[in-house]
Parts: C-alpha cells; structure tokens; sequence
C-alpha cells in the first residue's frame, strides 16, 4: 500500500543538468543506479511504515484508532521522513537510531495533511478535494492527537544504555521549530510551502543528530535537507516551470555534500538530482 | 488581565465537607488560609504568565505573532499548569524547575481551547459562542504551531550542568501522553473533560519529576492531579449538581496526600477542598 504513494519519476529533472554530456555506459550507470536507488528508498520506507503500523494498530476503541490509523496511514508519504534515514546512515549510523525520529516526522506530515486539507466554513478557493472518510471535527481531533503521539514516541526512545537523552531532545527541539512557530513564518524568498522545507531540514539534521554525526556534519546535512525539501516543495506545485531555481538549489544541496567521502554520497544524492522520490504530496500554497 | 481569568470562590464545595465542625477560631483560620491561598496560586499564575509573556512577544511578522499571542493568552487559565508548580514545591523543588513545564501545559491547554472552539462546518449544537478574532483556517493553523512550541520550550529547558535531560523526557512522555492518545480514549467510567483530567494528572506528575520526587511521590501526585483534574472538570460543567463524585474524588486525592508532610500539603490541597482555584474553562462535554 506505502509503494503506491512512491513514485519514483524523472520528472522535469534530468542528470543532463549536472552532466552535460551522458556517454552511453555513463546512461546505463544512471539506470543501473536508479534501480538501486529506488530499493534504497523504498526499503527506508518500507521500514518506516512497519514501525508505525506497530506504533499505531487498530484496535479499540475503534472510535479513537480506526481514524487515527487511518489519517496516519492515508496521506502521501514525505520524503523528510526517509531523508533522516538516509542522514544517519551517511554519518555512519545505524538505521534503527533514526526509525523512530522518521516515523515521528511523518506523524507531524500527517497531521499538518489532514489539516490542511480539512472542510473549514471560510476556506479560498481551492477546496481540497481528497475524499473524506470521517467529519471534519474527528480530522481535527485526531490530527491533535497524532501530533503529540508522534513526540511521545521520539521521548519513548530514550535508551539509558545507550545514554542518548541528549540527542533526543536535540531531535525533539528541531522537530518542534519545524512544524511551530518557524514554519509559519515565511522564509526569506517568500517561498510557499515553507512547513515542508523545515520538515526536510529537521529530518536531515536529526539523522545526522542521532547517527552520531559531529557539528560540521549535522550544519551540513541541514542544509542539505532545507534545499532537499525546497526542491520537493517546488516539484509537488506541479505545472509550474522552475528549472532555474531547481538547479541552483541542487547546485548548493551538492555543495554540502563535497564534505562527506564521495562513495557514501551516491543513495542520498539522488533526493535532489531527479532520479529521487517524487513524493505526491501537495503542499500549503 | 491574566488574574481577571481566576475566580477564587467557594462554589458549591465547603471546608465542612470535610470538617464537619467548625468553631470560630478554625473558621479564622479557614479565612486566612484563603487569602493566603489565594496569593500562592495567584502568584504561581503570574509567574507562568511572565514566563509564556517573555517567550512569545508580540513581534513581526505579526500576521504569525499576533494571532499565536492572542490564541495564547485569551483561553482561560488551566489549573493543570499551577498544579504543576505546586507539586514541584511540594517535593521539594524550586518553582523555577517547573515554570517551563507548566507553561507548556497552559500551550497545550490553549491550542485544545482553541480548537475545541473553532466553528466548523459539522459541529454539532451547542456551537461555540466564544468571541472568534480570527477566521477559522488562522486558528487552526495557530493552534497546531502553539502545540509544538510547547514541546520546544520544554525540550530547550534542557540543562547540561543539572544533567536533567532524562528527566525532561519523562515530563514529555507525561504531557504528550495526556493529550494524545489516551486522552482521546474515554476513561472507564465513561467521565467527559478527559483531557482536563489528563492534563491535571500529568501536570502533577511532571511538577513532581522536576522537583526532584521519588517514585513513590510522583504516582502518589499523578494520582492527586488526576482527582483534581476530575473535580475541576466537573466544576466547569455548570448547572450539574454531582456532590457525591466530588465528595469521593476529593477523599481519594487528599488520601494521596497523606503520605506527605502534613505542614507542606496545606496549599495543594485547596484544590481540591473548595478555596481551590475556579478557573472558568468549558472544557467538552
């Protein structure tokens, strides 16, 4: 069911834009890494919704978890959630330290989806026009409830063997400015869809955070995230045709990446140079 | 304008109740610890305010600053925060240990407040009469910005010298739990107002960790805070006349108490004998 909401396209992005000229065993390289590339990232995600299928079961009172289960698992997939995945293990980290902070950032994706696409009196035009299994006061409600579920969860994996309290919390705080007061606060550009470019941001920093990543390596992939998730907000506001900016994001997201060794760089890479997960996600505009 | 929100009256809950007798000299007494009790939540109010004053100014842009200041400060106070405070100095610990953690508690309080609130187009009657200074879609939004920020509040009171980071997680674990999930789950004896009786539950139990508790303190205190939180929902529901279950939460919660030193359980316990704070939230019903 998760796969449904990948789709790994092309979209207007080529390789062509860095790589001016693609021999013909470079093009096959590309595919050969596309199709690498996609398990990557499909395996990241797929480890994602097993954690939170775990986390968030049906059961009773159904009246509560039918529909928290449902707006958690409904909503498009963001691809924040696996880019603090894939920020872990490029600082050398294990997996399993980021699952839990990934599976948080998509509870906070969920709730911000379900309201953002709920049935207000005073709604502009557009109207959202996703199908609406439950009333908007449950959509509301329940969105309140993933949002604090989704913290539970991050403070829940506290490990005293493992001594991480302090970046847990560090996660908890770049988490918490993601989707609060920061993300409401337009950015510097006036770019819309400002909640997923901080939710980027966050995810690639707290990867990095509880891989063990050092400073330079957490600022880095930071930003990494932050022009990750401009790219990806750019791409969801389909028909528009911003190549211009798309490229000079990709340029700087690389930029950061010039610090770690270049063979970890490959899987990561590939979230902003158009053989990535085009997550369908439609954003605030 | 903060005090304006605290009504200290007697409402139907007498000191007889309890004491049956009172003879002139106690009724003295009863007077004066009135008063007294009244600075002392009084006083714990306005620090909580100060402190949530200084943490969200009134600042540009001010389309996000001055909806989240107004949907901060114009729902009623929560005695769910002051209780936090109470139960750290009750255990021994400085009021300043707790004023984060209650100001977090009055933020999710708010956004509950405010989404409780919010005109939707299925709401159900009575349909909320509160003054609305915003549309609809801003208090939506401001409401799920003002839940996070608490969370960040909270995760940014870490303090490396005082090596209080496990301790902090166990406060959001708490908090987060009682406005999740759980809230959402009906308690067994089918009560409405969970999330008032969550709140005053994890309140207590958060002062108690922070003030430095042990074990056998802090459940004793979640317990206390979870009676309280009962009466206090029960009081906001106007009109109703439930002696009886206020009688026997208020036994159960004083029982709580007498594990303490009886000298230091005077001012918490008003909350539960009727000089207890009145705050004058509606919570759902």
């Amino acid at each position: 069911m998760a796969s449904a909401y990948i789709s790994i396209s092309r979209i207007n992005l080529s390789h062509r834009a860095i790589s001016p000229s693609i021999s013909s065993k470079r093009r096959y390289t590309t595919i050969a890494r596309v199709a690498q590339n996609q398990s990557y990232w499909e395996s990241i995600q797929s480890d994602i919704d097993s954690h939170l299928k775990k986390a968030i079961p049906i059961r009773e009172p159904l009246t509560v978890f039918e529909p928290m289960h449902h707006l958690t698992f409904s909503p498009p997939r963001t691809s924040a959630s696996a880019l603090c995945v894939a920020a872990c293990e490029l600082v050398g980290g294990n997996r399993a330290d980021a699952i839990v902070a990934a599976s948080a950032i998509h509870l906070m994706h969920a709730d911000i989806y379900v309201h953002d696409n709920m049935l207000l009196t005073d709604r502009v035009e557009p109207r959202p026009t996703i199908p609406h299994k439950f009333d908007p006061q449950i959509e509301l409600m329940t969105g309140d409830g993933i949002m604090p579920f989704g913290f539970e969860l991050l403070a829940g994996s506290m490990d005293p063997a493992s001594n991480n309290a302090d970046k847990i919390l560090r996660v908890i705080i770049e988490i918490s400015r993601a989707i609060g007061s920061e993300a409401m606060v337009s950015d510097q550009d006036h770019e819309a869809n400002t909640q997923i470019h901080r939710l980027h941001e966050s995810g690639a920093a707290s990867g990095a955070i509880l891989g063990g990543g050092n400073e330079e390596e957490i600022e880095r992939l930071k930003k990494f995230g932050l022009y990750a998730g401009k790219i990806q907000g750019l791409l969801n506001k389909m028909g528009k045709n911003e190549e211009g900016k798309i490229e000079k994001w990709r340029a700087l997201a690389l930029k950061e990446l010039e610090h770690f060794d270049s063979k970890k760089i490959e899987q990561i890479s590939t979230i902003v140079t158009g053989d990535s997960l085009k997550f369908s996600y439609v954003g605030k505009s």
